[in-house]
């Protein structure tokens, strides 16, 4: 089988400062993807046609970040069964608040995987969509192990520093 | 020109009882409406459809209730120009609070004319659609100038009532 | 029938700025329209003297914007069958959430059409506006048909420019 | 100088069991007062009218209670140069937030003396009406404080009551 | 009868900034005061001892401005049977709302009058303290009303600038 | 490869009636799952144990339900590669606000999958959890599309009575 | 040197259900206690006597309960050095919200130990009482580490009976 | 018997310049400390070492601050009966909502003391942990007296130099 691809899908280009963080983490795992800027009130018709066909072109897992009333993983989760991913961005005044509950709090039947609000949200995202698409992929989760460990090695590594540090004042 | 219908959704039967109060008002001001359950997340392709053919089938206005993450009536409104009231429901723990975030934070370009969470809501999405459709209709307004006076009568006659109570002490 | 106007009302001219979005869509569906600073609080005779002449004076639909105990709206709909569009702004430093609350949650009988808290939300009042004003006016509603269409365009224009950049890399 | 009174003021009849409390703090201060429905958007030619004549009309003080999008002490304060007191209250799903922020959070010029949400304001309100009165009036001066002194030996009594309890164990 | 005075306490200096608006707001109404850096958590003892004598040393009214968990209205308020105004201050990166739930939310029998978070707050409070004392005061009823014209006035005059800038776009 | 396994973590037994919303599902798609009483603070030698050996004894998907400072989440993402679905339950007075927010603001790194609050987030993370494991499971891909053809098929005809209720008034 | 006690302070004796949640914890610990209701509002003369003398007389340690404008905890940490426990209660429409903010965001000097909102927050507040004493009893640090290896086996037994019952299915 | 020594632990080295704020307070009361960046969800299992062995080890307290879900201190208590104190920081979008509510809403059984969120209750954390360790060390006691009178010391010295100004005016 080959490699099943993530799609992020964001609805402005405003979006694509924070939602980078996701695709930077997909690159970091060799995962293939696609991104697009796509409107869930926009270009509903996009969305609806993009997500409908996804499962059969490929992808396995989708990555939507939207902010305000933010539709976009809700109407994508609607129309595929493969498990979708919500970013919340703070886009508004209302600093992701809106964002948030719009994308979490899904109806019975239609879930959307929440993340973070922002630029964290993002990275995990793409960190989130590894985790998933590990799930029959041997090779992605030993990068996943390797990862997790050196994550922590790298916060182990700063404390020695900020130790040094103490110790010389 | 025969009369303008209105379009009243909501997200799930569970929600009937609070629509009703927009079906009453339509009722009160003679407006023609229907009234159907679609899920933007459960049945995506009937409100697409739905929404994409109402201006072209008769009707003027929509209403739509949604609880949660909300996103009937931005849906709605991405598949319409038709104007589309949103009524937040208080479906989940948090109050509705959710639903009122994800209706009334629509991004540029696609408004939803969002009123209160509730029955209050429902309500006065009735009388908004009314409004609406007065723009073309004086026999309409004439009955929502009626309506205005007889609400403000109602206030001053309990107020009366209330008086000769106090004055009975 | 001459053209219905819009009414654009603000508080504060502080909120000028921000409600001049709304002022631009209007001008962009060519709707006639009369921009005023009337405050609920501190010119309260001036509101409803306006509102309760509107209807009568050529107006069709008011837009009202206000920040913190955002009243002005409400005011204005208590003196008017006219359908009335509250845009909430982002004026203290509770980010709009005042403003939000005090515009929306109107009591039954008494409807506020609301729409997004600060610069998005004044852009869609302009657009709900013509959306409302197209009940009566084919000639609109076409105009509204293709800003639908055109808007869908600009989205996927900036989708395949995107796309290029990544096809680049 | 003939005794100044209070106006309680509320928007709807329902609000009366909450605004009754109100009522009780002005007579246990033998202030004289009277009670009237009224909405800032229902009736709001009546409630114009009355604020503007009140202060030649021998009040002193307005207490105004209102729920959810609570414009009724800001119209009130709009049309009056007296004291206004606004108790928020807990009508709609959103537990008396949207109420709180629709009476505090007036601009530079309209200040209204808001209290807590619900019966605790409404009592509270009443006090601080006769504190607001007491201003030129000696003699409830002195109420107030063998008032003051009478709470805190009722809460006295109350804690030797669960130290004697406490003992018993 | 000498002229009351108000008292404009504040808990920390700074705090200062924001508290000026209440003074330069009873400068306007000539109305005699003291200012005060006080905690009521830093030196109880001086808040307690200040508010306990101010009644008996020609007080008639409090301005109390403190952020975060903000005591200082309702420690004060404890202390004196005077009329309590409480001025939330957005000083803590929850943006005001903890402010204002600690000054407003006061228990049954002990009031504080709270006005709006920040700058428009502060000087509603010097405001709201000039018509509290002019239940006593004849002349600064006056002074108040000329007031309450002569913001009318200034909204008018702005509008009229904005018209006249319209009509020459 | 025999079926990857799903575990149900909830951090008190008086989380069961609502996790078991999460079973439900899981026993709808024929997967295999262990429901287990375990809290992050109460037993976390057993969290971190269980979440550390999940992956090589067969599980392939976390479901983790906690109230309040909802930590359980959390800590099993820190222990695993496994995908980690947080459900927020409303547990204490603040409505399950503190649960969302704990279980969805992650660090960067260590993503966790988070539903909506109670019930529907209950039920949703056992659908997503197919969605999940259907990644590597073509057969398990076929249930889910059934199943959201039926669930949309249910609400048509939920709405065809509606319809039929309608017509008989 | 005797032992240490704790203060239990409530501002209401409506407050004693939940308060006797710390008393049971303290109990447990075999910590001798006093409890009081006293009111920072109504009886701030008895709050500020009793803080400034419990070092000196015995006390180790303060808990302090409060709902609304909850100012109980922090006044008496105005008044002592000893470490004071704050408990908010939810005991308005707000949900404790008010109570929470109010007790936990306390300025720069005088710290308030806030634990969660409501009957968890109030045994949790014995137990961290306990842990506090602890810093200079060995005997209670021994009880700590018993309670929470007891608190460990219960949730594991609570396991191993739901394993039983899911084996029986 | 040596003194105790407090823990200082952060979940990431961006939290330092805040948490700083924690250690400048014990260094001003002479309480030695360790300060280490370790995270709850990045270095797990550094986290339950150090506090599983922190008691025996001659820590009496710990310090933790943490933003978004903020799990660091609970973790912590989990895995020790020595007092935890929790600084919830600023870090999210969500202006430390979710740090707060992540912090303090702890489950029956396991106390987390919770302070201000940012600097502030870093500062008050380092204060607490003064009072805490102060229960078993009269000189510690007699810092925190002076302490807490030069504080006063300085407010009423401020106070001095305003009035000053405003007599120089």
């Amino acid at each position: 089988m080959s490699k099943l691809k993530a799609a992020i899908l964001m609805g402005s280009d405003s979006d694509l400062e924070t939602m980078t963080e996701a695709s930077l983490a997909l690159e970091q795992f060799d995962i293939p993807y696609e991104l697009h800027v796509m409107s869930a009130h926009r270009t509903p018709a996009q969305v609806s046609s993009f997500a409908s066909k996804a499962a059969s072109e490929g992808f396995g897992v989708f990555i939507c970040g939207a902010g305000g009333a933010a539709h976009l993983a809700g109407v994508v989760a609607a129309h595929t069964i493969l498990p979708v991913i919500g970013v919340p961005l703070n886009a508004t005044p209302l600093n992701g608040f809106d964002a948030l509950l719009s994308t979490v709090q899904m109806p019975a039947g239609i879930p959307v995987a929440t993340v973070a609000v922002g630029k964290a949200g993002a990275r995990n995202a793409g960190i989130l969509a590894a985790q998933i698409l590990a799930t029959g992929d041997p090779e992605l989760r030993r990068k996943l192990e390797f990862f997790k460990k050196d994550m922590a090695d790298k916060v182990i590594e700063k404390n020695k520093k900020i130790q040094a540090q103490l110790a010389a004042k």
